[in-house]
């Protein structure tokens, strides 16, 4: 390839990205169009209705104006801490690169160029190889520039780090002392609660918690089974139930009492009552003669009087089993991934150790449809495994659209079920919230995609070959020494068409868009179905700005001419990126910077390996200066992390007692604790079991009983608070889902 | 090697065990060497007059009895819960490979002997490997019989870790309901507190936990720099204070007051006062006028009300900074490695890399020695590499010195230097207590000697052809399974010299009872100077055992002779160890069976690496059905140890709030609690600070300040605690059965 083709690509490129941001920029302006672009802004109910004039059909950059003015606390207002964080990495990696293009561009390309002593054509005709660091001819004193550059990319990579850690962790602690108060704080989730013949789970809880966290325990709320089967199997018995004791109707009516729910669930059972008197009968029922003790969990929320003291209960070992009594911190009420919560503790170490199984074995699997896919553009293979082809096979047309098309749309369509694939691990792994469980496929995300987008493009070939990497360790630095320079140009390209293209594809919503048009042109459907249901896929944009970052390390020194288009891509994904922020995605919940730990070790990991292939070129190149050298920038790059994770990452693990000791002492001089207990009542609302909620009168979670009509007054404070308590960009969708409660349904 | 020669070296490796037992028991019973074997009851006053008569001249098996007899309960009294864990491993150890031997010789040996078709000499003069599995034929249809043999190993052993694990749990529990109140329970050492110019230390701690803990803190003792460099430099300082205060000596006297250690520190300075007036003169002039506020570290002991408050303060984050108030839970008062604490936070994760790394280079580097020993026996290479010895080697006797002594008597001396090496390396590390030392030390030499001994005796060769195993990894199996069955001759001897030997060595305590008699013939000292010196060294025993346990199960289905000598080997260590434990070596501090987690995963590792060979042999020899029901058994061993970490290794890390808080209500019933706050005033004596703590009436760490009177009382039954305190706690045995209640559980 050489610098005229590049330059085509990059033209190509332009254009496609131009017109597509063009479109965007006309479609945005479509009022059929708003719930596709401005979900954000229609959930939280801030649209503003669109006039009609020529203007919406001209294309503008007013977006990018908008996107570009948003402050920081704008951000952290709409997208939560998350998408603060999500655009610091973008931050980040424009500063980073910015010094690294400036050193790599003056210093490393030059001699690069120069490397050899050989007639130059003109530039346009050049091949990109000469640019690279293969054009420095072996034990040339020039390779200290490489090494130089090397340093200056690693210093400032590791004094940005520090500094965004630094104001990240800032930012984390600030986001949880300024919020209003969180429930989650004051709540534990206990799992493998003992099962005992004498008492029900609810009554175990209560005594085993009023014993042993007496002065702190306020009440505690069970977890129910919901789930499909469950559900199928309750209506059965209850079926049986109401024909069997059909005749004792009258009777049972009187005998209804106040249940363990003191807040919205005896209240929905009243205003269910009123309103339909057979729904009320098959209550009453259900209230009275159910054996449903068998239908808790072994799970439950506590809650306690103090955050510290829920803290502490938190990370203690409760009993001396174990497996027992296990305590973990709650999520918040938004957050909790319901359907997890049931899953017996003791299947969670075996769910881990599966998923992780799964996912290395489609981490590897995944390599036979890119193999396959490589055997497509060889035809000739092709017919000599399937002998029956040949003859469809011989036609032009058929032949064209093999090997041109059907490889990208395969692997493309491959591509695709990467993330959900990994959703779906990483909700078998039994995550209890769901920005953990997003965190936890975003992390399964990055490895497949570095694994397959970067390995197994440098070590091309066969799926053996692939594997047999793994046989020679100590040779890896030198054979990726010869591999990861040859694939620069790939690489190159791939920031080009890959990066720049799906940043068009990310800001037009290609397929919520044709969902729309399917609705309400086809279906004819008015009604925005599509209203605010898409929440950041942190778990697919942050491997693939992380992955880029990793091209860009490793790239940097070896072939410098990789950075320009870098720089581009991380500039149009800052925008684009703050634009979904603010306009697109909704903030259902918030994992409080989890991500940035995982994009710090990421970069960490690329800056080793960055070293580790340079230290290969060097030994290659049989330079023993710049190899020397090498070794200790390694060693303090190693260093670096160590103090990190043990400077700042704790912040991100657990909270400190400082913190909330202090917010608790402030809520209690401000005599807002008892407001504060009053809504823990109503916040953990499981959904599908408000008809099971109401059959627990015999254990009352909740230290003082009230009587429905203050029960009622409870709930619509709770309510207030939870409304006061939850993100902006939640509290429509929020109102919605509570009224749904009501009912019972949701 | 055959058969014959095999029992000639079992031969005279009998009788040198024999003759040295038989020389111990009578050496035991000399009046002479009382403190080389009692020294345990010399310390615990119970050694008894020995009469002279015949009978101390005659060898006698007596204390093979004692040894046997004892009982598990009367164990614990004497070698805590450590020594019975030691005792378990031994016992598990004679359980398992007497159903592996029972296995092997029935079913596999037999089958190795007729693996194949030839005509077999008279037994005694038959080769070794005839027995070992490489004389199985290629294909053979007898490897099931392998196969099973591990099966049934493997599950044995599996079920006997399960139930010992299960009950080691127990009796970890047991010791800590059952012990008196344990003053570390309610202390914390807090680390890295944040310097202040405004306020000393003392005052910083204070006034933090006064305010964050202020229902739980009692009080807090600082821990004060007392190196040597620091003494000189104190002496330095004070010396400058006397001369130039000396005219204000006579009013200075009046002006003492009492100090924030209201227990011994105060008592041993007016014990001082009374005894010497001088010291008292500088005393005052330091009280008054030094500035010893530097000389705090930034570490103190925190104490406080409950046991349970004490563990969440140490498990909690403190403040939003993890490097500042760092916790931990306390060491116990004999268990402190007090330099260690003195070490300041920040230093130590460098020193852990740091140790971390030395240790893996002295395990690389110590192959040099080796290398040169095995040089050594080749006298030609040497005289190559060191020309002007050609003279000297040519002479036959010292030809065969050095080709016959010195090559392992260096080596052993090198051996030797590993242990105090692996001590230092873990003092350096900072270990706060003693017993997390030992236990870090022992996994060190663990590591060492599975490496020295097992893996660079299979890959005999260059150092360089030994690092290069690291680079085929997919290769070690079937490398592995070659090169072991061919060592497993030389293993069986190994068993029988160095391990039958070891046991010897250890009984006779060659090196204590050489001091013994060099000081008193040659010295003339009439005082034992031995006098209970030495605790039992766990990080040089346990790994030698637990080295048998892993030769033992790589070697047991591929060569199965070794374990009749193993079996013997166990069995006399039980004895051995025994005796030694109730006779020899004194308990200063308990780690509370920190070993058997070391144990359990150094079997379950065993286990791995010997399906992992007999994978690999099975394929060597072709059989695919055996091969493929060694997977199954590695994934359940590999599952059936993380289920074992879950279940079991929490317990070993801390303690559950269930077992703390009943102990905390049993003696608030018991009102003892102010009893136990009043022995945390004086448990932990920070030694060579007796005149440094008097410096300090500016900040007292104890809410209450007592008068000098009551402080002497206090210091008295403090004294007294501790001696009731003790590890070795021979009244626990008492109070074991009625506290049992407490646990209730399994």
């Amino acid at each position: 390839m050489d610098i005229a083709a590049l330059l085509t690509s990059t033209g190509i490129n332009i254009v496609i990205c131009v017109v597509l941001f063009s479109f965007y920029s006309i479609l945005r302006k479509q009022p059929i169009n708003v719930n596709v672009y401005f979900g954000r802004r229609l959930a939280s109910q801030h649209s503003k209705r669109i006039n009609l004039c020529l203007e919406r059909f001209l294309p503008s950059p007013s977006w990018i104006w908008k996107a570009w003015e948003t402050s920081e606390d704008e951000i952290m207002a709409i997208g939560g801490l998350d998408g603060v964080v999500f655009v610091r990495i973008l931050v980040f990696s424009i500063r980073v690169f910015s010094i690294a293009a400036g050193i790599c561009i003056i210093l490393v390309l030059p001699i690069n160029y120069h490397g050899q002593d050989r007639i130059h054509k003109i530039i346009p005709f050049e091949s990109l190889e000469v640019f690279t660091i293969e054009n420095v001819k072996e034990g040339s004193k020039w390779l200290w520039a490489h090494c130089l550059a090397l340093y200056v990319i690693t210093l400032s990579a590791c004094t940005l780090l520090y500094f965004e850690y630094k104001s990240i962790t800032y930012l984390r602690l600030l986001h949880i002392i300024g919020s209003p108060p969180n429930p989650s704080h004051f709540t534990i989730l206990v799992r493998s609660i003992p099962w005992s013949s004498e008492q029900s789970y609810c009554e175990t809880v209560k005594n085993f918690f009023s014993h042993y966290h007496a002065p702190t325990y306020l009440s505690h709320q069970m977890i129910y089974k919901s789930g499909t089967v469950q559900k199928l199997k309750d209506d059965a018995e209850h079926m049986c139930k109401v024909i069997k004791h059909a005749s004792v109707e009258k009777t049972c009516k009187s005998n209804f009492t106040p249940c363990c729910y003191p807040g919205f669930a005896t209240n929905s059972f009243k205003k269910i009552s009123s309103e339909m008197d057979s729904i009320q009968r098959k209550m009453s029922y259900n209230n009275m003669h159910l054996d449903t003790g068998e239908k808790d969990c072994a799970a439950a929320f506590v809650f306690f009087k103090s955050r510290y003291a829920a803290l502490m209960a938190a990370l203690v070992q409760q009993t001396s089993n174990p497996m027992l009594w296990v305590t973990d911190v709650a999520p918040e009420p938004h957050d909790v991934y319901w359907s997890n919560i049931r899953i017996p503790y003791r299947q969670l170490w075996l769910r881990k150790i599966a998923t992780f199984v799964a996912s290395v074995a489609f981490m590897l699997v995944f390599l036979i449809p890119v193999t396959f896919v490589q055997g497509l553009t060889q035809l000739d293979k092709l017919q000599k495994m399937l002998p029956f082809l040949t003859g469809i096979l011989k036609e032009k047309i058929v032949n064209q659209v093999v090997t041109g098309y059907l490889p990208s749309v395969i692997l493309v369509l491959f591509l695709y079920a990467v993330p959900p694939m990994m959703m779906f691990f990483s909700a078998v792994e039994g995550s209890i919230s769901r920005s953990s469980r997003k965190k936890s496929a975003c992390c399964k995300v990055l490895y497949f995609t570095i694994w397959n987008v970067f390995f197994v493009n440098v070590f091309t070939g066969s799926v053996i070959s692939q594997l047999s990497v793994f046989s020679s360790v100590t040779d890896l630095p030198s054979q990726l020494a010869k591999a990861v320079p040859a694939q620069s140009t790939f690489f190159t390209t791939y920031v080009l068409s890959s990066g720049w293209a799906s940043l068009a594809c990310e800001v037009m919503q290609f397929f919520p868009l044709l969902c729309n048009i399917v609705e309400r042109f086809i279906l004819r459907h008015k009604e925005d179905t599509l209203n605010g249901n898409l929440s950041f896929p942190y778990h697919t944009e942050v491997p693939k700005v992380l992955l880029f970052g990793f091209l860009g390390f490793t790239c940097s020194i070896l072939a410098p001419l990789i950075l320009p288009f870098l720089l581009i891509y991380f500039f149009l994904a800052y925008l684009v990126y703050r634009n979904q922020i603010i306009n697109v995605y909704i903030t259902k919940y918030d994992s409080g910077g989890q991500f940035w730990p995982i994009a710090h070790n990421t970069t960490i990991f690329s800056l080793i390996f960055a070293q580790l292939i340079a230290l290969g070129v060097f030994g290659l190149k049989s330079s023993s200066i710049a190899s020397g050298f090498t070794i200790p920038l390694l060693i303090g790059t190693l260093l670096f992390h160590q103090y990190c994770r043990k400077r700042f990452l704790p912040v991100f693990k657990s909270n400190s007692a400082q913190i909330l000791i202090d917010l608790d002492l402030r809520d209690e001089r401000c005599g807002r604790m008892e407001e504060i207990y009053e809504q823990l009542r109503t916040t953990y609302n499981q959904p599908n079991v408000m008809l099971h909620a109401s059959c627990h009168p015999q254990c009352c979670g909740h230290h003082e009983n009230k009587d429905s009509g203050e029960s009622s007054e409870d709930m619509e404070k709770g309510k207030e608070n939870n409304q006061k308590n939850r993100p902006q960009a939640v509290q429509r969708s929020l109102s919605l889902s509570s009224d749904k409660s009501v009912l019972g349904v949701n």
